[in-house]
């Protein structure tokens, strides 16, 4: 596993708006607004399952309808094509 | 729906020593660690059916096999009954 280049990285985000990089860190976020906390929640454990099955965990937080997420890959310090395969999983799955 | 009392909330806190009170507003912490991420997910799964049931949600965060949770009542702009009684269901949960 390595570091995603330069190139990906700025290919994935111009292709995936709700990602912006993290000051301070190798990492990129996204927020997302729901109905409610039944859809905030049920698009967490979406992804919590998947996360789960590719052994790559997100860094977020949730207050009822809104869902923030941070990805960054430990092994790597820093942002490797596991974070953009799980970004794009999410999105797919965002109101 | 009262805010908390000082006599409850001092109670509480003395029986329930893994919640604090949060700097700065009227609301209470707890940081919970779990073996591994299925088992930090699930906790807060079950705390998510019981917080949409009583229509009181926390917010909180996860970070793999790490759950940090804050309680406090939007509608009296602090700590209420609502909180102690989550957090108490909270704790029956922990590990």
């Amino acid at each position: 596993m390595d570091k995603l280049s330069a190139e990906d990285r700025k290919r994935f985000l111009a292709d995936h708006p709700n990602w912006t990089l993290v000051d301070g860190r190798d990492a990129m976020s996204a927020s997302f607004r729901f109905e409610n906390f039944i859809d905030a929640f049920g698009f967490m454990t979406q992804i919590a399952l998947r996360a789960e099955k590719m052994d790559h965990h997100p860094e977020w937080s949730n207050v009822y309808n809104k869902v923030e997420i941070t990805l960054t890959t430990h092994d790597v310090d820093g942002l490797s094509p596991r974070d953009t395969e799980l970004a794009a999983f999410i999105d797919k799955l965002a109101p």
